[in-house]
C-alpha cells in the first residue's frame, strides 16, 4: 500500500519541525506494509519573494493528487515589511483550506502527565476543538470604501451557511459520542444573532439523533474563562472559524505549550486530501537554530496516519510522545533539547514499541 | 457640588451588588461637600416579562439628563425559554452603549498582593484594555436568507469607520502616555485584512504624535498566549469591539477573578452620561442568595468617581479594596464571606482612610 504526501515545509521553523515528523513518519511505519512517498513543494513568504507564487492554479491542482498533506508553518518576520499583511495567509495556507474544503479543523488539546501547565492548579486535561474552517469571518468578504479619509469605512462580513454548519456540527456529535459524550457549542448569540441562531438551530437539531450526547452552549468570552478555571469540564467543542482560532491558542497556552498542539484540516467527503498542521507559526525569531520544538509535528504526524486508516502507525506516534513528554518532565531533562534531539528520541520510543 | 446618577439594578445579582456600590460611594463622599443622587431605573429581563419593555425612547432621554449611570447587570437564566437570546443586550445593555456613544469601553484588569490568580508563576500585573464600544462585529447588521432550510444563509457584519477607530486610539495613546508608555494593538489583520488594516494605519498615525510611547502589534489568538504565560509584559491594549470582549473576560480570569473586574463604559466627549458597570454577568445561579461578590461593582464606584473628576474620593476606594483583599487572602479570612459582609468590609476600609 502506498500514499502520495505532499510536504509542504514553508518559512521559518517549518521545514525544521517537518524533517523530524518525516522521520517519525517512517519509524512508524518501519514494519508495516505501506509506503509513505513524499513529494516536496516550495511554497511560502521566501518562496513568493523568490518567485512571486502565493499558489499557482497548477501548484494547487498538483496538491489534489496527493492522499495527504503534511505542512509546517508560513508566516513572514513581521518586522519584514516587504510581505503585505494577510497575503500569504489568505492566498496560501487560507486558499488551500477553502480550496480543498476543509471544513473540519481538528484541534485535539491535552496535557501528559508531569509536563508542568501555566494553570496552578492543574487537573489533567484531554479534549478537542472542532472548528469550523470554510466559513465565518474567515471568507475575505471585506471592504474599504474612501481609504485614507477621516470617511473611510472598513468591513468584514462573516458568512454562515446551514450547509457549512450543519456538517461540521454532525462532525462534532460524532465525535463527542466516540468519546465521552459531552458537546460544548461556543459562539456569541446574545451580540451575534443571525450567526449564533443558525449554530444553535444546527446544534439542537442534530442532538435528537445522539441522546447519548449531551450538550451545552457558552459563550465565547465565558469559554475563555472555563478555559482557564476548569478546562477538565470540555470533551468536545465545536465553533466558528474565527472563535475556534482563538480559542485553540488558549487551550494550547493552558495545556503546557503551543509547542505541543497538533491541528488537522479535514475534507470529510475524502474528494480533497486533509491537511495536517501544527497550531504554532513559523517563529522566524528562532529559526535557523534548530531548537524549534518538533513536538507538534510529530503529532501531526499522527493525525495524518490516522487519517489515512493507520491506527496501529498511529497509535505509535502518540503513545512514543506521551511517554517521551512525562519522562522528560519526571526526570527534568527536556530543557534545552535541540530539535533533533528530540526528534530523535521519539524516533527511538517508536521504535521500541 | 450635585451630580445625579441613574441606577439600573438590572437582573440577578446585580441589584445586589450595585447595593454594595451605593454604600462604598456614599462612606467615600461622606467628608466630601459632594452629593450624588440617586434615580433607580427598572430595567432588565424580569421588567421586560413584566412590562414588554427593553428601553423605551422616554427612557433612554431621561437617562441621558443624567451625570453618571451606575449599572449591575442584565441577562436571563439560559435555562429561561420566555426570553430570546440577544433581547436584552441587544435592545437594553448595547443600546445603551451605541445611543449614549460610549466608544471608550475601559476594563482596567490587575492582581492584588497576596490574592491567588490561576496561574502557577504569578507576577503581579497591572493592564488596562480600551475595548471599542460602538463599532466591529457589534454593530447589528447581520441577516438571515432562506430561514430553517438547508441553502440557510446568515452573515454579520463588521462595521469599522476611521471616525470610531482613530477616536478610540488617540484615547488608548493618552492613557498609554499617562501609565508606562507601552501600547499593543491587537487585532487579526492577517485574516481580517480590511479592518485590520484600518486600525494598523490608526495606530501608526498617531504613534507619531507619542514619542514616548511605544507600541507593537498582536493577533488576538497569540494575545491569549501572553495573557497566560506573561500578561506583565502588558501595559494598554487598544483592540476592536470583539476582540476586547473576549481578551477581557480572559483577563479577568487570570487576574484572580472575573468578581473582582470592572469596567466603564465612556462617552469621551461628555455629549451623554458615561456608564460603570462589572464586567460579570448577572449570574442567575446564585442570585438571591446573598452570596455575589460586590467588589467588582464597588471598584465601578471607584471609577465613577474619577470619570466626575473626584479623584481623591475614587482613590479611596480603590485603596480601600486593594488593602481589604490583601488582608482577606493573607489571613485567609476572605472564603464564604456574604455579599453585605464584603461591602461592609470595605465601607470600614473606606471611612479609617
Ligand atoms: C495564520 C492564520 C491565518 C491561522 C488562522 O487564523 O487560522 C493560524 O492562526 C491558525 O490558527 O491556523
Ligand atoms: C452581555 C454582552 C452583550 C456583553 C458584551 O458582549 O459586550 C458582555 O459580555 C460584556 O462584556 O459587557
Amino acid at each position: 500500500q502506498t500514499f502520495s504526501i505532499a510536504v509542504i515545509g514553508g518559512d521559518g521553523i517549518g521545514p525544521e519541525v517537518i524533517a523530524e515528523a518525516r522521520r517519525a513518519l517512517n519509524a512508524a511505519l518501519a514494519h508495516e506494509d505501506t509506503t509513505l512517498q513524499y513529494t516536496d513543494y516550495e511554497l511560502g513568504t521566501s518562496h513568493w519573494l523568490k518567485t512571486g507564487e502565493t499558489l499557482h492554479e497548477e501548484t494547487l491542482e498538483s496538491l489534489r493528487a496527493h492522499d495527504a498533506i503534511l505542512f509546517g508553518a508560513v508566516g513572514a518576520d513581521p518586522q519584514d515589511k516587504r510581505i503585505p499583511s494577510g497575503v500569504i495567509e489568505r492566498d496560501l495556507l487560507l486558499k488551500l483550506r477553502f480550496e480543498l474544503d476543509h471544513y473540519i479543523n481538528l484541534r485535539p488539546t491535552r496535557t501528559y502527565p508531569g509536563v508542568p501547565t501555566p494553570l496552578a492548579a492543574a487537573e489533567d486535561f484531554d479534549f478537542v476543538v472542532v472548528r469550523e474552517g470554510t466559513e465565518g469571518p474567515y471568507v475575505g468578504n471585506g471592504g474599504t470604501l474612501r481609504r485614507g479619509s477621516e470617511h473611510e469605512i472598513a468591513t468584514e462580513v462573516s458568512v454562515n451557511t446551514a450547509h457549512g454548519v450543519r456538517r461540521v456540527v454532525a462532525d462534532a456529535f460524532r465525535r463527542a459520542a466516540s468519546r465521552r459524550g459531552r458537546l460544548t457549542l461556543v459562539h456569541k448569540h446574545n451580540v451575534l444573532t443571525h450567526a449564533g441562531n443558525l449554530w444553535r438551530r444546527a446544534v439542537e437539531e442534530h442532538a435528537a439523533q445522539y441522546p447519548q450526547v449531551s450538550w451545552d452552549y457558552m459563550h465565547v468570552d465565558a469559554a475563555t474563562i472555563h478555559m482557564v478555571a476548569d478546562p477538565q469540564r470540555f470533551d468536545v467543542i465545536v465553533t466558528d472559524n474565527l472563535f475556534g482560532d482563538i480559542l485553540t491558542d488558549l487551550a494550547g497556552a493552558v495545556s503546557g505549550g503551543i509547542g505541543q498542539a497538533p491541528s488537522a484540516s479535514i475534507n470529510g467527503e475524502g474528494t480533497a486530501p486533509s491537511m495536517f498542521e501544527p497550531v504554532h507559526g513559523s517563529a522566524p525569531d528562532i529559526a535557523g537554530q534548530g531548537i524549534a520544538d518538533p513536538t507538534a509535528a510529530v503529532l501531526c504526524a499522527g493525525l495524518m496516519l490516522d487519517h489515512l486508516g493507520l491506527d496501529q502507525a498511529a497509535a505509535r506516534i502518540e503513545r512514543a510522545v506521551h511517554t517521551q513528554l512525562s519522562q522528560w518532565a519526571e526526570q527534568d531533562t527536556g530543557q534545552g533539547l535541540s530539535t533533533t534531539e528530540r526528534g530523535e528520541a521519539y524516533v527511538s520510543r517508536i521504535k521500541a514499541l
